[in-house]
């Protein structure tokens, strides 16, 4: 039997979807081909859909057809997710004042241009009275959204839904002490691999080539997609059949395009294999912090272990075959080479080990200021404080420090966490996946990567957003986030490899 | 002083713009780059978009601020224009009712279906009951916008405005008896050019390479467009700043993707050489016949001139120095190759002689459809005779004769004259072109195209769609459009290349 309340309902969201993917193709054109002269005229193409997108997600057609769904119910998991989505959408649209959101606009458009000049003047300064002036409308948001507990929350659940400062702290609690230990132990050890390469280029064609041929046997499905260049990579979608990767070449590291593709492809993953019946619903997908958990998955733990190496190898060698120090390496050194930690400064530079301590300060530093415990001319002197204490370094200016991400001038306070939430989705994950399948590590070093993919459509992607991030996990791992699995994987994988000593402080106290 | 009723219409017609711009974009993107699996969701979002477009314009909004502004008035040509074309566009959006265009729509998406069936299978009976339909429907959709004379003067002006049967029958009569001596001519010349080349093979990045330089050379501006491959070449834009032209690839033939090419620069350049206060109005571009003249003049008129290979031969020979035929040829020769003359069955695959008798055939027989003198059922038969008295030849199928093109079963009557429209215009602007720039043929010679650009940018792209074709004309070449250029330069340039020893006929009658 047809629930005609949930159908009709379906219809118009189905249109909303469509004009949400039509700014997403006018953005990958305006980030991939647009030539540089039209960026004008795109900003006002952009401006009608937006206004068209809006109009039809705050209509009061949409309202009545939401309440009568919502009246008739439905027993169905994926109707009841529709309409847990299609209500939150649509509060979130209508909650907060159009005035405010104008002005919040205005505000971290004005922000951007600001913050771009304060970083390349290394005067935070500049940037300090916006910066305020977004944090304190952040607030207010919160305030219109509503909250228990702390203002965060309700910033937290835009980008991730259902978190809160309670799970974020009981899991940063988790990892802060033995990534702090393992940091310092990592940085203690004699046996930091050298890389070997000097003058030598690595062709974009070559990368090229060998990155469309990981992603293919990734599983990544090149009738439904593709893959091309942009400055900054991303993975955007307009279907479940039409997913699209971008990454960049960088022709002295033969390396890293084709992680930051396998890290695109495991975004691409989760939308090309989400089940048709999701298309044109808010449902195909994932929220930020499990989208997260899969790119990572591609990038680390699959990317940058021995068993993909084994299996790699060959072929890359065979990318270059004038390239003698290629020729020189074994599985086992690339596999030193892609896993080097060090301290940075720069959070996207940074390598699996430090990049949690780099969120943890963020996120640390956002409560405060949303919690009014830290103003934001004290924001410069805690961050560098943190710093020192997290990873021992301490940033020679603010452009290397506070003023290094483009988040805060967008807007976004709470968006953070949900990049430190991937990367323990992604260990809990992937141990359930080594439980379920007792030869994948075997079968990636014989290339057999779609024997992962084809689990993780089966337990994640194809389900979507049908259900929350909590229930996922629970569901495909038998129970809740555990930060210990993500310190696990760390600390079983650089034991070895700087030849560690030490034992984990969370493995000797009660937790 | 600014006229605020013109100003509000131009921001309300800015927007109608931006929509049209917007699906422009996802026709590119779906022809160009979009993965094939992706149809379905593409034709989605075509369809809400299309629904959007559709109410904005024909909102009462959009009445309200026209008929004021009319009442205003201005005196300001770009101001009339915009009136005229926003008027033209708001009658034509309003004047058929929604259930008329909702049934064309069907059939013609039907009529499509059937149409490549019927190529496919050379049965023109399949397609016979729906061109019937179809040809009903173009007769009551000139009688919802109106008509004098013939309804075929109703369905032209969507394409040309103000074109009319008078005028095309004025035109071809001085056409129709030259143009057929001229095929008879050719075909009985000896001097037919051989092809020299055998198994070569002309790679697409070589090919793509002079491509490109010659689009620069035209004046064809990169930072404002792009160049991309698609089966079926064609120029879109989305502003006067984002100019996007196609082209493919025929590895055993070095020049015609690159004639394909000019021939979308040609329509690139109308856009891109538009005034920038046109931007967001209807005015930019131009009409077909307009447009069409402008490609053809750098295709043909230019593109297999001799002044254009006595400076192009060198760049090409050195594109290929592994070639020796290609080592072999002089100017003379590739100018003789790219004017190789031969009646065909197919238009598309028509030289620039034959063409466009090819068009008069279906415009009278169009005529004869759509003022019923005509019967569908008779149409094979009929297009059959023309071919033969036109062309010497008669098609051994109907897939190579009645049903070779697209646009009778895409519902388009009356289109078709507006690209021997473009020929004629483009013979008529290239006489006065040669008489403002005496030294014209030698600046081609030494490859400064870009004097030519710079005459079409300031007498004809600039002003965009300001004056109607027939005001062009007299604008610019001092008097109405007459064939006698056209057929001068088809007898002026094939005499000598053929050695042919006849005289005109249109030479020695009064006309």
């Amino acid at each position: 039997m047809t629930n005609q309340a949930i159908e009709d309902l379906k219809t118009y969201v189905g249109g909303l979807q469509d004009l949400g993917h039509v700014m997403g193709l006018l953005s990958w054109d305006m980030e991939t081909q647009m030539p540089p002269a039209a960026a004008d005229s795109r900003g006002k193409q952009m401006g009608i859909l937006s206004e068209l997108h809006h109009q039809r997600a705050t209509a009061d057609t949409l309202k009545h057809l939401l309440e009568t769904a919502e009246a008739t119910g439905s027993n169905a998991p994926v109707d009841k997710a529709l309409l847990r989505e299609v209500r939150r959408h649509y509060d979130h649209a209508t909650k907060l004042p159009q005035a405010f959101v104008s002005e919040l606009t205005e505000v971290t458009a004005k922000a951007h241009h600001v913050w771009v000049e304060a970083r390349q003047k290394q005067d935070f300064s500049l940037f300090e009275p916006l910066l305020t002036k977004i944090v304190a409308m952040n607030r207010q948001q919160a305030d219109y959204l509503g909250w228990e507990g702390s203002p965060l929350n309700a910033l937290m659940d835009l980008f991730e839904p259902g978190l809160t400062v309670d799970e974020v702290d009981r899991l940063f609690n988790q990892l802060r002490a033995p990534l702090v230990q393992l940091v310092q132990a990592i940085g203690n050890s004699p046996h930091h691999a050298t890389w070997p390469f000097d003058n030598e280029r690595f062709a974009e064609a070559q990368q090229k080539e060998l990155t469309v041929k990981v992603l293919e046997t990734m599983g990544f499905d090149f009738k439904r997609g593709r893959l091309d260049k942009a400055p900054h990579p991303f993975c955007t979608n307009f279907s479940i059949n039409d997913v699209r990767l971008t990454s960049r070449y960088h022709e002295e590291d033969p390396f890293s395009a084709l992680l930051t593709a396998m890290h695109e492809g495991g975004h691409g993953l989760v939308e090309q294999q989400a089940d048709m019946a999701l298309e044109r619903t808010p449902l195909p997908g994932a929220t930020l912090g499990i989208h997260e958990s899969q790119s990572r998955l591609y990038e680390n733990i699959l990317g940058r272990s021995l068993a993909f190496w084994t299996y790699l190898t060959p072929a890359i060698k065979a990318m270059y075959p004038e390239c003698a120090a290629m020729q020189r390496l074994e599985a086992q050194d690339i596999f030193r080479l892609v896993n080097r930690v060090k301290p940075s400064f720069i959070r996207v530079e940074s390598d699996e080990v430090t990049y949690n301590l780099h969120i943890m300060l963020r996120y640390e530093l956002e409560k405060a200021l949303i919690e009014n415990q830290l103003q934001v001319a004290d924001l410069p002197a805690a961050w560098n404080e943190k710093m020192q204490a997290y990873l021992g370094i301490t940033p020679p200016n603010d452009s290397q420090g506070v003023l290094q991400d483009v988040h805060w001038s967008g807007g976004m306070i709470g968006y953070f966490p949900t990049y430190t939430l991937g990367n323990l989705y992604s260990a809990q994950f992937w141990h359930t996946a080594n439980q379920d399948n007792p030869t994948l590590n075997s079968d990636i070093e014989q290339g057999k990567l779609a024997v992962l993919t084809q689990w993780l459509r089966d337990k994640i992607h194809r389900h979507g957003q049908v259900d929350l991030p909590a229930g996922i996990v629970q569901r495909v791992t038998g129970q809740a986030l555990n930060a210990h699995y993500f310190l696990d994987y760390l600390w079983d994988k650089y034991t070895p490899l700087y030849q560690l000593s030490e034992t984990p402080s969370y493995k000797t106290t009660v937790s």
